[in-house]
């Protein structure tokens, strides 16, 4: 959490542009036959035999991360498993990224190779070639923009609009984390500035705040499914909060869905930090964003080969259109679904 | 050049997320069978027989344009623009884009939306599919990054590092006109800071500035190639000046080069304006940079076929990789080309 300010630093303009994309790309190796050329012409050159999906992320200092407690290996991380998780979304294989840093003078070169050593931890553990991208100055703040490449078979393609009526819905993993891990660390980013003296304990709060600094992609839930023979109906990533996904993917499919809170997914860790901060953790659960866990919908033939899965929670089921989006509250009441949805513009 | 600041203004909060992107990009037409799925999914699903090729560029305010005489929608055109500028590069047909863009609150919707309306329009003139992307808040300045992906047959990609000894340079169009319609908005921009009554006479600059503000990528010029059956032996876009081009080229492809300063070709208006501001005219060719021209190497075989054309000039000679890469002058003396490079990280 506290930087050695005295660290050696390099500045960006001893290097150049095309000297600093060197340095900093040297090691990353081509690990798939579909990269031909990756970084060092006008643009990378691909040859896939199966459908390809792309997709792009945008992370913005002091609107999605703050630096003050995100060290930038876990920044440079983190900006890579957002796309991956997208792609994933997609039932797809991801394989290739490309890198995109405006940064300011205000940062070394070291800093940009803290950047780039996350990247490279992320594409060595999911398999993944950076094959090119832009590092240019800012006048102000950092900015990572990531495009992520997947393969797929034409066939095996899931995509949000195709929930059924009686369909199951099912998550991922635990909800809820990644919010109340930004909680935590916020509080001591205020203690800091009070007493900058004062070391957090962050003990009791390994797992929440792990999960807001270097959350993974569900590259593990895309392979467990194919080998269950299971093809999703419908599969939506959850990076807004579980609320807002469910209603992406129901108002895709043309369906409507009852979500049972009593089934949603919690780790003890999230339950107890929500008594400690006084929140409601299905509030939490519902509308923390961040988790990149997996939101899909199943037929029900398909719940034996899930069922006994410890990663695999059906949460909701779904129904005609004109049935609307509920809430099924542990006192059994019938609620309307809302989303806070997406806030960063209010801020 | 002067906005109205009394335009109607939509705060972005007014839409959110969604309904911002599926505001801006509802006009947005699939025109290619390689686009399986664009915008409104985790990721765009594409379906290429041929190999494909990504680029991405990252456009910053206050370091890669100056919103006081950049019109937002030449803005938009532009960074698409630059971005196909790479795809042609590798002789590549471009097909799709994924733009993301971080906008701060103090632009209304009015404000992307002149944005998207540029990034439409250069769609519709070079037939590519907006696929995805991303918008969010940045704190700050404007930023838009763009992925661009285009298909070409395995062994129609051009590299950079294809040049021999012997073979031929040739540059597209003309070069210098992109940096000298900076220095005359530059100029008028300081005028109208002492004068906000002065209205600017452009007349005198008109392609030199349009070359600067609605730069054009050159399809043209791989449709010409490939009707002339010529494949040249290397390739790149001149976006960081002819100088340091041909560097990264003669690198790639271990070879040398001769340049002859008398055959750089140059508009008459970017001949006068060089007169007017005192600046040698070659070395804005050289150095200028956003040219967004084409530099290839041929062999001495295809001479024939392009000699006639007026959109081709050949402005030099591969030598051998030991013979160094020299500018040959007006004069007749040879001097050690240089690159002044990217100047971004010393602002």
């Amino acid at each position: 959490m506290i930087e050695d300010k005295n660290q050696q630093r390099t500045q960006l303009s001893d290097l150049g542009e095309f000297g600093l994309i060197d340095h900093l790309t040297k090691n990353f190796k081509i690990k798939h036959s579909t990269t031909i050329k990756g970084i060092g012409d006008d643009a990378a050159v691909l040859d896939f035999k199966k459908q390809i999906v792309v997709t792009t992320d945008l992370l913005v200092e002091g609107v999605h991360f703050d630096l003050s407690y995100m060290p930038l290996k876990h920044l440079g991380y983190k900006s890579v498993i957002v796309n991956l998780s997208d792609v994933y979304a997609m039932n797809a294989k991801a394989t290739q990224v490309t890198i995109s840093i405006a940064v300011s003078n205000r940062f070394p070169i070291e800093a940009l190779e803290a950047i780039y050593a996350g990247i490279e931890t992320a594409a060595k553990i999911y398999n993944i070639d950076v094959i090119g991208g832009d590092t240019t100055s800012s006048n102000t703040g950092l900015l990572i923009s990531v495009t992520a490449i997947g393969e797929v078979e034409a066939d095996q393609v899931v995509y949000r609009n195709g929930a059924k009526p009686n369909d199951l819905l099912v998550v991922s993993g635990d909800l809820g984390a990644a919010y109340m891990g930004l909680q935590v660390l916020e509080r001591e980013k205020e203690v800091f500035k009070v007493n900058p003296n004062n070391q957090p304990d962050l003990e009791p709060y390994t797992y929440i705040v792990e999960r807001q600094l270097k959350p993974e992609a569900r590259k593990d839930i895309i392979k467990l499914l194919s080998e269950l023979e299971v093809k999703p109906t419908a599969m939506i990533d959850i990076s807004d909060g579980l609320s807002s996904e469910i209603m992406h993917l129901c108002k895709q499919s043309k369906v409507g869905c009852d979500l049972y809170e009593n089934k949603i997914p919690l780790d003890p860790q999230v339950i107890s930090t929500c008594e400690e901060f006084n929140i409601d953790s299905t509030t939490v659960a519902l509308n923390g964003g961040e988790d990149y866990e997996l939101l899909f919908t199943i037929t029900q033939q398909d719940f034996p080969k899930i069922k006994a899965n410890p990663n695999l929670s059906v949460i909701g089921f779904i129904k005609e259109e004109k049935e609307g989006l509920h809430l099924i509250t542990r006192a059994d009441t019938k609620i309307p679904l809302k989303a806070q949805g997406w806030k960063n513009f209010n801020d």
